[in-house]
């Protein structure tokens, strides 16, 4: 299989290519059109692997490719899930080469979505294209169910399970979306954090003020919105939102050393970020930090003037982005009204203020012991040489909690990236030697199932 | 006088419409050639009532426009200022009628510079022309020195009457920039507050990072920046930067009342800026906190993503502009040294500070029994009825500190706009019947001169 690979791996690049050029951004309007192109060509990659029922199905939202293989009488069907749209390319200046412009340099291949997810959901396409090219057949039963929404927390794909419930049961859920522990050392994700995204607006009087005349006499929504942001920690990092720690677990011994066992170099994370300090809730590790506890990191600010030069203006309305990633038995929505709370009762005299939450997802937890997974760790070992690690990552996929859950049915988050990818980040690539083992390592797993 | 205003009234809006017409945005540097066609519109209206030198004089930034008049042998000379420049117009969704649009409602004329300053600027322009158009004379010598550059704070005008002392000698130097009391009530303000600009940026990581991966583990650059911009005020408004008050003067019981015989509504303000409480320094009435007590104010903030949806980052860098108005000896360098060290002091581990200083203006304090504001009083009262109040205002002109220290002239702040008129902001527009009355009040002030 191998050899099969690296004969055609040009063309695979060439196709990925292809795909990477459509910026199927599915959080901005304008890109809807192009959302839908990155649906098209999924249909089209689909059948032209022999795939058949390959259908649009329309959502409220992006639409969902469906397609399946199911002529293996007898043997497990296996429902690969993926994702075709991306997050946006903003700040593009810092962008080496174009974000829709995929570029091959030193081994990786540059672009929005090369490793989140659209060369990791390929591999899946190209193992397909390999195992049918040799054998005119699959070792199991196929479906693939392909969304357009990831990236803003999959809104239609979570009903559409519970809809569909019958048509996509599987005997497991095979999931490329996660990454590596480093590069040659893989790793079957067995925990995801839930993720609560919101936003915040503040608004003070009904216009912007000159402030040499009311300036120190009125309030500033900027003052009133830094003030309830800054008021969100404490000085050593941990989250004073009242009640928010409730249903996180207690961070046991064991816990503790299964993710000290995954390897980590200060210093090297230090350096590749540029930083001088790490910085977070205090009495915990990084890797604890950023994989077990829950987090509230303000994402984006704005307010006022922003433009060249100076105005002098008490500004009458501010806002933030805020998301927090949840563990335990966190539920997002109980998270939010205490946030509300928290912000009501630190806000300024005079000012005003509204939220809305953008994206809710429950923490999810997977048993690595599991057959299905189990076999994953083998098909990873024979093609790479190392046995995966079982990590708790910080991320958040909120689909993989409904798969589980709605199924019945265990989820495989078998990823290719590698942590430095800067996923969501300018400058998002995608090893290709990754991508070339990866479509080996899914052969090897379809037939050991 | 008055017959003459009003039977020529309507050319005048003509004329001043045309003005305003010119996006003359000096902060902005797309709108470099548009504040040039601004100081060629003077040179053209200085030209055509008789004014002689006309000259566009460059600088390092927008021109200035000189012009003269000077046979009134043995009278007083009095130097008018004026600019030409204006703010920017965002937010435009907020403006009723295009900024740059001059639209007549209700007695008023809507549009960016209406009141600050071309409508005020324009009122010395229409006077003279009917002087002339009379007597074929001026009652006095007038020089007029028009900039392109006070919403940025004078950076070239500065420097320009220090060169051209001589030249511009005067008896007085008259300018229309400030405001009445309210509607019907004059005001000639006796003192201006300094003012220091400056932006401050935050970085930690080299590049924006995944909050499931980094999120709680690394320095976030926005958080560091709301933690910084909250510790610059106390919980009773008080501004917490060491020695910041030093140089501000005692509040002495005469100062209180002074400023307390300047009527002010408070029910009336709150309804009218849609406030459900005002806030400032605890000890302080609003009149004092907005007119001779220091502030800092932020005027706007941005930083991460402030797009349309989600998108789950650890942001890397975020900025604020600030800007403080200053009273007595405070000194703008040593207030932004003191705001430099304040900011290092409260910053978080793993970022990094950077500034700028934008503006520096002294604070300016006038002398209300001088004989050439006692005389511009006799012209408002002639006029208006009423004999104007003397007020210390919040605003800062920082040409007026350079006029009255350079020149060793007396600096007579003759306003026509009104509090309501929403300078610096959307919707800002010009009294018309202020605009006729003050074309009157100047031509009765030269007169008495």
């Amino acid at each position: 299989m191998r050899e099969h690979i690296h004969l055609q791996k040009d063309r695979f690049l060439e196709e990925l290519k292809d795909f990477l050029r459509i910026p199927s951004i599915s959080s901005l309007s304008e890109h809807r059109e192009d959302v839908r192109k990155g649906a098209d060509w999924v249909v089209n990659a689909l059948q032209e692997i022999g795939m058949e029922n390959v259908n649009i199905l329309e959502t409220n939202g992006h639409p969902i490719v469906y397609g399946d293989w199911l002529h293996a009488q007898g043997k497990p069907t296996v429902l690969i899930y993926g994702h075709y749209d991306v997050q946006p390319a903003d700040p593009l200046e810092l962008w080496e080469s174009e974000p829709f412009n995929p570029t091959i340099r030193e081994g990786k291949i540059y672009a929005r979505g090369a490793t989140d997810d659209k060369g990791q959901l390929f591999i899946h396409i190209k193992a397909l294209e390999l195992l049918m090219a040799e054998h005119g057949s699959l070792p199991v039963n196929v479906k693939f169910c392909i969304e357009g929404e990831e990236e803003i927390a999959s809104p239609s794909l979570a009903p559409f399970i519970h809809e569909n419930a019958e048509k996509l049961s599987a005997d497991a859920v095979l999931i490329s979306d996660t990454s590596f522990i480093e590069k040659g050392q893989p790793a079957i994700c067995t925990s995801l954090r839930g993720a609560l995204a919101m936003t915040v607006n503040v608004r003070t009087a009904n216009t912007d003020l000159q402030s040499g005349s009311y300036g120190g006499g009125v309030p500033n929504a900027i003052h009133s919105l830094v003030h309830i942001l800054d008021s969100l920690h404490d000085e050593g990092g941990r989250i004073t939102v009242e009640n928010f720690y409730v249903g996180v677990p207690t961070l046991t011994d064991q816990l503790r050393k299964e993710v000290a066992a995954i390897p980590f170099n200060e210093e090297h994370t230090k350096e590749e970020l540029g930083l001088d300090h790490l910085y977070g809730e205090e009495g915990f590790t990084f890797k604890e930090r950023t994989g077990i506890r829950p987090t509230l990191e303000i994402n984006g600010v704005t307010g006022g003037f922003q433009g060249e030069g100076v105005k002098t203006i008490v500004p009458s309305e501010a806002s933030a982005k805020i998301s927090c990633r949840l563990v335990g038995m966190q539920d997002p929505q109980t998270i939010y009204e205490r946030i509300k709370q928290h912000l009501e009762k630190h806000k300024q005299e005079g000012s005003h203020i509204t939220t809305e939450t953008l994206i809710q997802a429950k923490p999810v937890s997977l048993n690595s012991q599991e057959a299905m997974l189990q076999k994953a760790a083998d098909a990873y070992e024979k093609v790479y040489g190392v046995r995966p690690m079982f990590p708790k990552e910080g991320g958040s996929i909120p689909i993989v909690e409904v798969f589980g859950r709605v199924l019945d049915t265990p989820v495989v988050l078998m990823g290719f990236g590698l942590p430095s990818e800067n996923l969501h980040a300018p400058n998002e690539h995608f090893y290709i030697d990754n991508f070339t083992k990866g479509i080996e390592t899914v052969c090897e797993y379809l037939y050991k199932l």
